[in-house]
């Protein structure tokens, strides 16, 4: 994997605070330069985190010039005390950089429920701002790691008119086999110049192709939060429109997807990458629709752990995803080259031992045809293996 | 376990057919005296399988003199071929017991996608027939498991109008930590008199509080079915309402509860039986919304696995159940008599040996309290193991 590319603008520094776990990087300081412009998404969940609420709020009166991130606790169903520590940490780092409390965002990652403490992370503010350095992106993308076994990061470089404008960002998540509880954080940053109405669309367009392509029916944490940071020190301008923004949105959803891919392929006890394609729905809301029951099934999970080519699973998974009037007739299956149903029924040439070539390989996509429209949707997810049971079992202990 | 009760005008006979594997109990038949009232619920899958369509084509002419039961094939997935078969079943059952084709309807449960050995069955069904005998329910509830560690049935009696009234049922599944695939067949009778719509309605009322308390959003196999038959053997007759009626769907229902729970009790690798009551709820429907995502969630369910207290999953899955305007200042959580949230929070009184205590039960209640409103609901479901794994990742090699 190739290094993080710096970003103009933008520095990082990181600490070890001691917020969980001794002598662990658990504290990330991202700063952006004066003038810098933000888009920014976070969890729909109802039981948002205190710093996403906290976050929200700065967020409305002020661009920000810090991000502060912890690992190790979430403070999150922390009730009104979660705000006051959320709140302190950001003055506490205001003071120490000398900017209002509401130009930083705060963010953390860890367990649920226990207080934050905020003192050990107040201590290790300075070291962190200290460290700041324009190349701290992979010191940065480890010091958002809790179960993640690897860190993310992804960068892309392209010409603007005639200026080269980068766009890196980092991210951390491992439980997105089922994300309702495994909080996604991502940090991207570019140095194109960017009015914060196209930042925000850049933002969203990319969202739903990426991170929400792994996330099922807003079944956000209580602490995902997504963060882009534009600091308009390339000197190239992104317009609102036109070729040139279309090639400042591809990029940016490129790196988008590239830690959104990450994040499955480190996903907890996962043995397989899965592309889930649904084409030919009436709609792409309904290919989602199915793409998500498949990847949701925990028995069609279990048999891909098991590189079993169970494509009843699959079938029964499309049949019972709601569509009104599907037609069985019209339905195929494919595991990657292999066709395994047509016209609803096993493809006819199909044999176990096609499939089971198949389900030997570690990325496999399952398409299907609808055969009643022209949309499509694609989603990635994973197998469920011993392992995840094991994870998510002896989290806490 | 008391033995089932027998219920006059039934007969039941058992056979070993070799369907999938040799000397194993795998053909049932059911026969209702003639006059007998039938109601029926299948599976909403919209890949239902060959003898669920057959069956729903019978019924819609007469009603049914017997049931025809096998397993190690689902008759699923099976196309034409699959219909073909399945009336080939009845019409052979037919002419051996000189009823019409009808008469006679078809159950299949068992891998899905190969086609059904159709000529062993038939061969099998002499057999059955001879075995025929009024005792018969305990033989049938061993002759329609397939991944069930043990039989299950439930009876109950009760007097109608001065004479007693039966009510019997057998069913099959063990799947149901998430049933998309796991066949759930269900055969209740009862020798009461009663006509087929109030029979109908008693059916769907008791369906709604049992199996469908532990079935997840139309998330039902391609061969889910229950069968409900009447004889009217008893000569006690169910009135369309009053006392009378309110006992007898009172009783059905507890023999529907008793079977569903059963099932969850045997689910796949299971080691704990949770209740999830949902209550202070706006509707019903958003009641069963916060359980089915608390239920399904894979990280509540390891938790409990885990006899880890981890409330804060629990709330995570609360917050993203979807409901609107959802004041997390009036939800509180208990499990059993613990209360682990309050105001949205951790209860200020809560210790994690509290929690602990009751998560080493093997029976746990979670409670939520919504706060907004007087509608109610409860399901039933299990934790999430290595054992669910490794049955759903070896079921077919």
């Amino acid at each position: 994997m190739q290094p993080p590319l710096n970003v103009a603008g933008i520095r990082i520094g990181v600490a070890r605070a001691g917020i969980k776990y001794p002598d662990r990087r658990d504290l990330v300081v991202i700063e952006a330069v004066a003038g810098s412009q933000v888009a920014a998404v976070f969890t729909q969940n109802a039981f948002c985190a205190a710093p996403v609420t906290v976050a929200k709020r700065h967020l409305a009166v002020v661009a920000p010039r810090y991000l502060v991130i912890n690992t190790g606790n979430a403070n999150a169903g922390t009730g009104a005390q979660g705000l006051t520590d959320a709140e302190a940490t950001c003055r506490a780092l205001a003071g120490l950089a000398g900017c209002r409390p509401e130009e930083v965002l705060p963010y953390s990652t860890g367990v649920i429920g226990e207080p934050l403490p905020v003192e050990r992370l107040v201590v290790g503010l300075p070291a962190a701002l200290a460290a700041l350095q324009p190349d701290g992106w992979t010191e940065a993308a480890h010091g958002i790691m809790t179960t993640d076994t690897r860190p993310k990061w992804a960068s892309r470089r392209f010409t603007l008119k005639g200026r080269d404008v980068t766009v890196t960002g980092i991210a951390k998540g491992a439980g997105m086999i089922c994300p309702n509880m495994a909080t996604m954080l991502a940090f991207v940053a570019t140095d194109a110049l960017v009015d914060p109405a196209t930042l925000q669309h850049v933002l969203h367009e990319a969202v739903a192709e990426s991170f929400n392509a792994i996330t099922v029916d807003g079944d956000t944490s209580t602490n995902d939060a997504l963060t882009l940071l534009a600091t308009g020190q390339s000197g190239a301008t992104v317009p609102t429109q036109g070729e040139d923004y279309a090639r400042f949105a591809e990029t940016v959803r490129e790196v988008c997807i590239d830690l959104a891919q990450a994040i499955i392929r480190d996903g907890e006890g996962a043995t397989k990458f899965i592309t889930v394609q649904v084409n030919g729905g009436q709609d792409i809301a309904e290919c989602r629709q199915v793409a998500y029951t498949i990847a949701h099934s925990p028995l069609v999970k279990t048999a891909f752990f098991a590189s079993d080519p169970n494509w009843g699973r699959i079938l029964a998974a499309v049949g019972r995803a709601g569509l009104t009037d599907l037609d069985l007739e019209r339905v195929a299956i494919h595991l990657d080259d292999v066709c395994i149903v047509r016209a609803g029924c096993r493809a006819p040439d199909y044999t176990e031992a096609q499939g089971q070539a198949v389900m030997a390989r570690p990325d496999i996509t399952i398409r299907v045809e609808l055969g009643r429209g022209a949309a499509a949707a694609r989603i990635w997810t994973t197998d469920f293996s011993f392992d995840y049971v094991r994870i998510n079992a002896e989290y806490r202990t």
